[in-house]
């Protein structure tokens, strides 16, 4: 089946978007995993409550200005966290526990 | 407690990195709107799985590439679809049924 060109044109941008966002993530995680161990050589708590409701707050204005769902952004990123978090745990395994878990 | 200058700084490119993540989320959620009023038109079926399979195929050879764990790209991909899939379902209950899947 043939796909309308508009639609074609839709999806070549949303597959951009998501080599950009791809390409975003792998930073993130680049420096998470630096957080994780910076915080394992300083002997800081893994988990900072605080800092991640400045996130979570600081998440909801940009979403808001960028005209995007707050509750669909803070979802997201909520779920990136939780996975970072998990795979600092798989990480952290092989060396303390709990010694990175920032995310 | 003040924070340690390295944590600061790496925490400074997180935040960056984060309102860069929420600008591409807001364009690709204005993307797969249009798709979904542009399926609903055209009288297009919601769901196109060969579609969504090549774009998880895409994106685990760019996750791959940019040294992102692609398990982990998958996941996050996997949950802005169903998110989108979840808000065109509210989006299209004032429309028609089955309008606006595409994600």
């Amino acid at each position: 089946m043939s796909v309308p060109p508009e639609l074609s044109a839709l999806r070549a941008s949303i597959d951009n978007l998501d080599a950009a966002l791809v390409h975003l993530l792998a930073e993130r995680f680049r420096c998470t995993q630096r957080v994780g161990h910076l915080k394992h050589e300083l002997g800081l708590p893994a988990a900072d409550p605080v800092r991640e409701e400045q996130q979570l707050a600081r998440l909801r204005v940009l979403a808001s200005d960028a005209g995007l769902d707050p509750v669909f952004a803070e979802k997201v990123l909520g779920f990136i966290i939780a996975e970072v978090i998990r795979n600092h745990g798989i990480i952290a395994e092989g060396a303390a526990v709990g010694s990175a878990d920032e995310a």
